[in-house]
């Protein structure tokens, strides 16, 4: 590794420094333990709180460049979309996700659907049908605050299906982000991993605070009884839909400055990736100003 | 006017303040002459670009508040939403005002719907269906970019329809928009009104720019030729489409710090006279309280 000093030799740093969040957080293949990824780490930030809310900030023009060339690729008849998938447990921070970090994107070109409880239509329907609809059209960023991988969690935690139902939705899952990708989606799916004690800290918080009160429900502190068994659906759900073309990204949650920064740096990196430039006009451009010249005449 | 000088005596002006836009901006009963209303005045706002680009960004945390208290309203059974309509000729600027001002609010509570040209599914209904589909639910703030008025604009300009079906348009827009603020929708409509003068430059200037040739379309120049048929269907649309329950605001557009932070502060006075209030807790708290306190027994 100790080769010749020239600058004009490619830096070897060059991939580690522009995907260097989207390496760090990437899920290792291989049998999943949530309880030896910390909940409270910093990977690739080299910073405090304050540090982490500025480099947030900066993040903003380069995202909305980005964003802004996948849109006018599409405009002209690109094909090319993002979807960020966001789940977590309760108070990890999937709606402050959105408004601090997807909030820098122009709401042009920005699809966001929070999924709820299933309606009786979405119901009576396989449960990747809502899904499906909900979709980034073309130069879209798209995000599922919650998604299909629901119908894998909660489903499998209060023994809403069998088995092997649950057998065959991993495999749809895999199924149908596969064909997503094939189709030009880039797929960002971010687990925020937040501990037990921090979200006991975050649900007292709401309740301490009259603005934040309408906010809780007594079923969460139900759900939370479930703790371990979520800890284990969300371990297989992570493994059995782990795939090259749409991975899984562990995001520590504890801090939400890091967890702001972090998918706001992993959607940059991602859209960095897709090598987008400005579509050539389709028109001439000397004529069309003549046309408005002429005007003066 | 001169009562007697008391701290304790309501202040005069207060309705002045904290609705001051919403009152300068507001179109006149009667008549409508557009070329009349200056499209590069800052009616309202005391300051030059640098003052306006800072009042714009000092209004999120405001706009932010606001948002999510109706947010919460809805989250608690409220039923009250925004609906933001904004038209324009091509380059007024509707783009621009989504990603700066509207930009300002969370994307969660946030409901963007850009019409383009009619689909055939929504040619075979009503010109009011894919716009009644396209309503914001409870708490949200909807946005349209174009809407329902481009069935009494483009279709007058060009004679798509007879006179006495516009007239019939503009009964039912009356009638739909009525029905809306009585369900509880705060209807805000904005005319982005700009010179030809500023259109000729802001085309040149997509034409000049690469990162910008992509939102020129040579139709545009076409368009452009039918310029005074537009202000009359405007004109006319705005006298007619004017009630009480959902008036027009006529937003000077020629500079666009101006319009951008007047949109912005038209929708906070709006939101402001929604008197929102976070909503009650229904359930006990100190009983909620207790049982996550017990976790730690």
């Amino acid at each position: 590794m100790s080769g010749p000093d020239t600058t004009d030799a490619p830096d070897p740093d060059e991939r580690s420094t522009a995907y260097a969040l989207t390496d760090a957080l990437r899920l290792a293949p291989g049998p999943v333990r949530l309880a030896d990824v910390p909940t409270d780490a910093t990977p690739g930030f080299d910073g405090d709180k304050a540090a982490g809310q500025r480099a947030l900030a900066d993040l903003g023009a380069e995202l909305a460049d980005l964003q802004e060339r996948m849109y006018a690729d599409a405009y002209t008849g690109g094909t090319r979309r993002v979807l960020v998938v966001l789940q977590g447990m309760d108070t990890s921070g999937k709606g402050g996700v959105v408004e601090k970090a997807i909030g820098l994107l122009s709401p042009n070109g920005l699809r966001l659907t929070s999924f709820k409880k299933p309606t009786d239509e979405e119901l009576a329907h396989d449960f990747l049908w809502r899904i499906d609809r909900a979709l980034p059209g073309p130069g879209m960023v798209g995000v599922f605050d919650r998604s299909h991988y629901e119908d894998v969690l909660v489903h499998r935690v209060h023994g809403l299906v069998d088995e092997a139902e649950l057998e065959r939705r991993y495999d749809a899952i895999v199924d149908w982000e596969k064909a997503l990708v094939a189709e030009g989606t880039v797929v960002l799916k971010c687990f925020l991993h937040v501990s037990a004690a921090t979200q006991r800290e975050r649900l007292l918080a709401r309740l301490d605070d009259p603005d934040k009160q309408w906010k809780f429900k007594p079923g969460d502190i139900d759900e939370r009884q479930h703790w371990d068994d979520y800890q284990r659906a969300y371990a297989v759900a992570l493994e059995r839909c782990h795939t090259d073309a749409a991975p899984w990204y562990v995001v520590p949650a504890d801090r939400k400055w890091f967890r702001n920064w972090a998918v706001a740096q992993l959607l940059v990196e991602a859209l960095r990736g897709m090598a987008l430039e400005w579509p050539a006009p389709d028109y001439d451009v000397a004529e069309q100003r003549a046309r408005l010249e002429r005007e003066h005449e």
